[in-house]
């Protein structure tokens, strides 16, 4: 049995987490943390959720733990990634401190010094598909970032293929979680119902130097980017239209076979059947990420599609924790 | 040309009375002012809105206006409309303030000392289809709640015909516009989408008190009140299922034919065929209250709706200007 | 190893079921059916669903089942019931078939003759927590009505204690699955979106009769019933806002410990803490059925929820299954 | 006073049309036709619209009025408009009929024989404006599609300035009512709602032909165009997130005033300031579009929203009356 502990519980990626560890048959939740929430039930917030009890942060033993989940801000994770790591307890971290290599651009996108830039090196991107031989034996994970995970599982096949010759345009629209929890004027339903929004749009956003990072880990030298984050009027769900220029020769039917043969094994990324889109419905409570390909003048249009509080978050996180631990992959999520 | 000021612009209730008086052919606009928004556009909130610019509340010259709508929280309501009386300027109070006749009730429901309890009889409740004879020589009006309008409005035709009893109950629906702007954690999107949610049900509700005396105005010993809300994942309308148990032998005939009569003149309360029952898409983005009536275990049955922020708000506020101006009844309403 | 058959597999209920099943640890799905679909994969409707594939009803063989669902219109369940009892096999039927008691009721309300009134007598009215005795002996199980359930198991402690003094209301609102999976305009996005709409109420609706029979079940005289449904604009969950005038002097404590103390031992009613009333949130996706209690004006208000597609229909009918073939009652099910 | 004519009213585009032209100072309603719900009063389906009582088609008298309004199915507006204009009656067409200059395009797309097509050369492509000259002499006017109109309106300007220098890609976004009012499986309430789906992506919506023929009318040699209609779970809206690669040189400032000149005068499209990105709010219940610049890797983004059923439908069929009749270009219109 895995013994597990979480901060940041009651927000929306902790408890999306602490559900799926509540039913995981390896694991047990050790402790659930949360600064606003201590001392009541996840139920007061959730209240068909497990019925767990929340502690504060400073009353959390790590000692009993053999792994972490932070569900914190960022800034916040980093210095408690580093007292876990100290204590040889391995670190699955959701917050963006360990996702950008360069401390640098770090500071620049998140407005703040590192916390713990020495460790950045050692961190490892856990986009799970492609970080399986590393996972096992890793203390830290950076747990990717939402948008990212759903634009670079569609976009690393034909990058890895060589296909792409331009720039690429990733036109992104999320659902409303992956704005938080805390009430703010753009998250309204009085403002969001009926409504949708664009922002950060083009080169803007926090994610778009994550998405450039990745395409990079992967490739050697990638195309440039354009991403546009949309807020979508609904509660849950990433669909990411995807816009690759690609070199001429190439049938949509070839295509797919690139992109089968690419996700051959990995049970989670689904390539649909020719003629096929992917819709939020596909992915939606599963920790599937699901791609449909078309072709149409020259460019292949991706339409990929994630669950942002699971295949973009918390299950992701417990996909990692799973292959770190030498499981099944599959344990714990469907 | 009637000239008007607005306190309290930004909210969902002063935008949406903007919005009707910039196109009210009788009425000027003098000032619209904003604690939050001096200075800036109604449209930076309200991006399809009148391109109004808004001032603070203390440059507001009252000696330029014949009227001011205040659509500000309570007690912050009453000082501004001692202020505009003693200049002899008329008051359109769209707050609690006014609507209560008793301060001691209204300091039991609204926690605070009534600011200008002195007022409290004069001030006419402007239920306007009840009360157009007193309204043309009325300085103040104490505009209805939105709960209280559409239930007065179909319970009062039956009370005053000495049919019904026993205990009312009204089960009503509201979109969430009803909470405010001010963001909270009942009114996040992700919270309220999907979901449904009664709310200070029974004999707890602010608008309980407002009702029963509604009841009473208009009625010597009117019986008691269930009065229980709910929040419905809409922006706008309200829906009240109002139970009456009524004496015996009416049939719904009758009571149809009673009801057509209590609203033959006014223009804006409708009274649905037989076998028809009223939904929000009959009263939203109108200020009419559409009533429907069934009649089953010796209970009258009907279905209230208005839309909130107008019959419910700013449409019978402006309805209850046209009255007191002497204009018609529907100027700039639909 | 429960072999299982489903017939009526594409429509909410039926897939509600097959992906209930297709996790149950106890059960194998032998065959799911299906009219419209057969010869497809249930994604290609629910494509993040269970990979299954559908045949034709008439390409189902009985024999390699213990037990049948009935997904199916009412009038054409209760011939497929017989087929099946002939054969030995057990029937769970979420049609209205065999909720009925009396055969005349049945036709007055669904307006054909009933198919096979003479089992009309055996059909366990399947209301798991009042039928744990007889369900482990049973051959034919009626699966109640959505609305029915969530009424009856909120009402039936109070008026098993013989609190109920007068006429019941039944105030309730459904999401829009309950009205089937076939697109008409009432079901139509830009019909429901933004819209509430009361429908059949008083004593109109089919499940009226059902709720009566229900309380005339477990009580000698119950009282009379109103029974109001609307329409939310959300996919699931029902919520039932219900009136009982009871009898003087209980105090709410009284009445929760009594509400307590009759679900004490079921693991899917919960009896929410004294203050809280119960919304969708608590009870969507899941097999509970979560009930608040108010006191006010001498009537106990009760508020209950349900996922009208679990509890009110397909996880109640594996609820049944696990009682039926002596499992544990929440193998399966949250 | 103008005497209007509607075909095929009970649309949401003909109830909307209806609307507008039931409170426009200079339009009289004549008659208003419906196939499906002659002899009901509109209000049977738009509760909260104008009580008009609709008539068969065939009882329609063309010579009673100046111009017809034809909000009905490809292939049966072209043979209406034919008997009206031989009859000296002008019309507004809102069906795809005369949208393409090309027969056989025609024919490609929408699989019939073009009715009549003699009159192609002769039907005003009624983008407002961009015809404004044409109009006042013009017998008929086909009324753009919903998707081109905010396309064209936001590409124009780029395009006739000679920037675009590359294929456009526009990934549109739209609210169900562009999908009509009949009920089908994917305008179903459970289907529609917490979903998103992309659909006819890349070049094969019906669209794709009207926009780039459009974009040839006003531009010798248009780049080639990708265009990826979605579906929003909203009523009503477009937005269209437009890349154009553009040449170097230009700076966003540079940029924005071209735009601003480009749509100096016309009152109904609004150039946002720097920074804003356009959202649904921006247009809804208006006959509005509004665009939003923003500028990265050498292409220019454009936000561009309109009301589907007003600027892209009832509404631009107002503003082309209005201009064709000589009226001030925003009669009736906000």
């Amino acid at each position: 049995m895995i013994q597990a502990g979480i901060f940041g519980t009651s927000g929306y990626t902790g408890y999306e987490l602490a559900k799926i560890l509540d039913q995981h048959s390896e694991t047990s939740i050790r402790f659930a943390a949360s600064q606003s929430l201590a001392a009541e039930s996840l139920t007061r917030l959730y209240p068909a959720g497990p019925d767990l009890s929340l502690i504060k942060p400073e009353e959390a033993s790590l000692d009993e733990v053999d792994v972490v989940f932070l569900c914190l801000p960022h800034a916040t994770a980093a210095p408690l990634a580093v007292e876990a790591l100290n204590q040889g307890i391995r670190v699955i971290d959701l917050s963006a401190d360990f996702r950008l290599k360069d401390a640098d651009v770090y500071a620049h996108w998140y407005g703040n010094q590192h916390p713990a830039p020495n460790l950045l090196s050692e961190a490892v991107y856990g986009l799970t598909e492609y970080v399986k031989a590393e996972l096992p034996h890793s203390r830290l994970v950076a747990n990717p970032g939402c948008y990212p995970t759903g634009i670079l599982l569609a976009v690393l096949p034909a990058l890895q293929a060589d296909l792409v010759n331009g720039t690429i345009i990733a036109d992104s629209k999320s659902g409303v979680s992956g704005a938080g929890r805390s009430p703010k004027a753009n998250t309204h339903f009085v403002q969001v119902e009926g409504n949708f929004s664009p922002y950060k749009i083009g080169r803007s956003h926090r994610h778009l130097p994550e998405i450039e990072q990745g395409l990079s880990l992967w490739h050697q030298n990638p195309p440039e980017l354009i991403f546009s984050p949309h807020l979508l009027p609904v509660p849950r769900g990433i669909l990411s239209t995807i816009y690759l220029p690609i070199k001429d020769g190439w049938t949509l039917s070839e295509l797919r076979d690139l992109y089968q043969q690419a996700y051959y094994r990995p049970p989670f990324v689904h390539i649909l059947p020719e003629g096929e889109l992917a819709t939020l419905a596909h992915a939606n409570y599963t920790n599937r990420c699901v791609i449909g390909l078309s072709l149409a003048a020259g460019t292949l249009i991706l339409t990929s599609v994630i669950d942002n509080l699971l295949k973009g978050a918390a299950g992701q996180a417990v996909q990692n924790m799973n292959v770190m631990f030498g499981l099944d992959e599959t344990v714990g999520l469907i």
